[in-house]
């Protein structure tokens, strides 16, 4: 399935976060990650994200099972080739 | 349909492009915002950002045509509500 994940955590939690996302999806911009993933792998990177972060962090997962599905457009500069790049 | 727009613009447009998805969309955390919006107001959306940005921003879109396919789920917080609290 394609997933994005964003997410609004307690700045000294970001960092670990991040690195768990970049373990499982790509990075695109700002704190938004995206990507193609198993059910199996999802379900395991949320459980790894949930010991990672505390109720008053916010993480939303939008989840469409057939990739087809969605259609992204990127309007300026595309920001997730920006790791190709340092 | 359905769309998620996520935003990374140069301080000095933010609260103007940030005003502009709130005349279409539902802000859920940070840069985020989703909802659904029919293919003409969309691009009267985009029309308008694209006025208000530079090619050094970077504006995502992210397309569902039909909402049944996408589902959200929430761990931890739902900022979503936040708007309802201020």
């Amino acid at each position: 399935m394609f997933v994005i994940i964003t997410y609004d955590v307690d700045e000294k939690r970001v960092a670990k976060v991040c690195k768990k996302l970049r373990a499982y999806l790509d990075w695109t911009q700002n704190s938004v990650f995206e990507g193609e993933i198993t059910k199996g792998k999802l379900i395991k990177c949320l459980r790894e994200l949930e010991l990672l972060t505390s109720d008053s962090d916010s993480i939303y997962v939008y989840k469409v099972e057939n990739p087809k599905h969605i259609v992204k457009e990127v309007m300026g500069q595309d920001r997730s080739f920006d790791k190709f790049m340092f």
